[in-house]
């Protein structure tokens, strides 16, 4: 059977990214406490192309994932990437993984204990000599108005909210990749927030729960900022994104605010 | 050309409910004003096909659509189904068109206008002799939870809900069908929940409408009792469904409440 | 604290579905070949609210799931019904379970293997006396258009379509519930197509995969027809619902058939 | 009553982009024709926030949008951004417009005429002395896979693709803006494809097709190199980004292929 994939193009354009995406895969991730769970990823993985090619292998894509999903954390993925490479014959390759993450929570008053899901991703690429790789984490959280609670005589808005935040790390001294746990970036955003959002309170909890945030009201604004500041601060940060949404309890849209930041002399790989 | 979709099949099943459907195309409603409104609708339409008929006719339905997109109104309904059933030779057509519907609003404090939009269905079926329509519509709202009032020393959670009232009418004592407008289900599920929701909100209006919100806390289960018993009390229906749908904002799910409805002695078509 | 919960309502109205929605949860699901598998399914439960009460005690919900997500099927729904039910004190109990499951496919011809996703529910419903279960399986197809086919020299237009089933199953002369597996209904419907639809497939079987499309074409009406036949041949089926979208790939809208099919004499729970 | 948002912030973060989003307004827009069309966008609006200030006055956007929605083309968009920095005091302006584009199509053989949906947006952002615009279009297509075709008998597996072009025009010699139609873009990406998605055939119309399709068979990376190819032998487009899609009907995922571009020597602004 001809190998049309191979066949030589003629168009003289290299491509940037070709591959197989909205695909859905079982794996398993590592948390703070070296527990393996296991959750259900949308991947997309891609490689470059050179302009000579006509064509890219896909069904390399599956087998390389297929080999690899045991154990996917920022660790592995430098693993997959180099597999994919070798595979595909690839110069750069790219994975984006996107999963539910389950924490247990504890609600502030009595202690009744819950699941709650944080939308993640793992985005890594990789060439011959270099690497880079984004840990995304999305967290829902409560948000107070501000304005409607300075000029009201009782009462706030508030609303869901999410924060997004992209996190690229640097390396230490010694040249290791520096390490940053999704739990950590979670605290993060609740502490940015007017109130963490829970999977379960009792009446105690939802008690504390609405009094916080009246205490802690916050614009979009101010949530994208107290995480910039606390991500600033964090030496093994280099780089983020972060973008707060607030779905507006008043109106039918939301507002938004997002922040990027680099620090300086920061280099990727 | 063969006409496969003729051809006799012989499994001896017919089909209750075949068509096309994800298939978007503008439309003109009339609104309360009588003012037609230009929207785009995504748009679902069928027929039943009889056990003895292997396929539909598909580029029927396209055809039909294109020539009644002028107006779609709960009145010209039942010309495009009777407009189906000729051309697809079809003892039964349904349609459903779900879309998007703006009304002008005004902020209740300052006066300040500006658009929101409700997404609407208008789902009809006609056969020989008898016609369906329900009228859908779903309703941003202000919910402010009343436990959360209650056992705060200040304070409550509140977020953005969504009330949906599914609508069938009756006929009069002449026979003609009675008529319920997209705004008259808005005010009522406004009514029912703690406060409206709005496109455009000034300082003095937003103090108005948190107030307003914390004086009229509303469960889910208390939406949809107050648009039930609003409903009940219209002579003009013979049939709901309504559901509340809370974005609860200490959590990151939602509750929801939903009760049917039928009038005794309420008949169809 | 206040219970406003448990106030007394006077608006006469009970409530037919009350409870939390959008939720998401990892759960354990059995394979047929008694493998667990873990998987995230969004969650929906409800009970009845009879008049007198006012609301419903929303975080009870979420506790019967913490203790009963070790292990969901469809043996193990009747257990978690009755959980909500005690637990919440209420007459009549429902829950709906989405998930994606996970297959291991070999293509036809390499005998490759690689990891399926099919969407599936549970749906569950419970009283004192009664119980009601449906599964449901959507399957990813090749469908090929017979009339393509049939009116061209050379080629036909084929898509992608998903299948799915809602299966409502009787119960055995001992009065024990039949059960049916999720992979039976997967291999139904892909007999019912044109070909299955593969995660990996190398040439050879890709060369197999599109002669066998050819070599049966499948309206959606084929399609519908062909399941239903088939479920309607298993003894242990009382009630199903069977779609068939194809997402045309010569259109930007899909066409979908439908049909509903109770067995006379059955009844439920 | 207090001005919260012009209250001083002393985190000294500035704000790259804050403002709302997930809105729904009715737009018209011209096509090539120059006839106005009414359709409906999802607006994203936003200003940057130097880091004294604490909060946007929110509002103001819709007023903004209220006041300009009667035409919303390339050509005014940048007076909508000059509204938008006026109303706000901001440095830097933002607006995305996402919304369906309807094309009167006519079938190939038949000339049977339907009305086709496009995906497109407006993404502009202006600051003081610089401005900039890209236009984006989707456009479904139909993808027949070469290999398939190669190394079967017969038949070739087909399915929809989506071509997605981000594109940014530069300026002629005397200053102006160029400008490119929505139009221009979906007959180049129908071009670059195996054959044109219709909204409406006949027998013979789906005749041709399907042989045109198997005629002209692309891999996702023919696709976006045959974009490329004609996007950069247009003298007026300075950077573009193409990504196509192939919802692959023998796979229960998708794959694809993207290019990015800029001219050499091109200045934005």
């Amino acid at each position: 059977m001809d190998d049309i994939q191979n066949a030589v193009d003629e168009r003289n354009w290299p491509i940037d990214q070709v591959g197989v995406s909205d695909l859905r895969h079982p794996i398993v991730v590592l948390d703070r406490d070296n527990r393996r769970q296991q959750t259900v990823a949308e991947v997309k993985m891609s490689v470059d192309l050179p302009h000579q090619f006509k064509g890219t292998h896909m069904s390399r894509f599956l087998e390389v994932l297929n080999e690899h999903s045991g154990e996917v954390t920022m660790r592995t993925l430098p693993r997959i990437l180099r597999a994919i490479r070798g595979r595909l014959g690839a110069a750069r390759a790219g994975i984006e993984l996107t999963f539910p993450y389950f924490l247990e929570r504890r609600a502030p008053v009595t202690g009744a204990t819950g699941l709650m899901d944080y939308q993640c991703a793992f985005v890594g690429t990789a060439e011959e000599d270099s690497e880079d790789f984004v840990l995304a984490v999305r967290v829902p959280v409560n948000s107070l108005c501000p304005c409607s609670k300075a000029i009201s005589d009782y009462g706030a808005h508030n609303q869901r909210g999410y924060v997004t935040m992209h996190v690229r790390t640097g390396r230490s001294a010694d040249g290791k990749p520096h390490f940053i746990w999704i739990e950590e970036l979670v605290s993060l955003a609740e502490l940015a927030a007017s109130a963490p959002v829970y999977p379960l309170l009792k009446r105690a909890d939802e008690r504390h729960v609405t009094m916080q945030a009246y205490d802690n009201p916050a614009f979009v604004e101010d949530v994208v900022r107290n995480v910039a500041v606390a991500l600033r601060a964090d030496a093994r940060v280099d780089w983020f994104l972060v973008e707060a949404v607030h779905q507006e309890s008043i109106h039918n849209h939301s507002v938004f605010a997002r922040i990027r930041w680099e620090r300086k002399g920061a280099t990727r790989g």
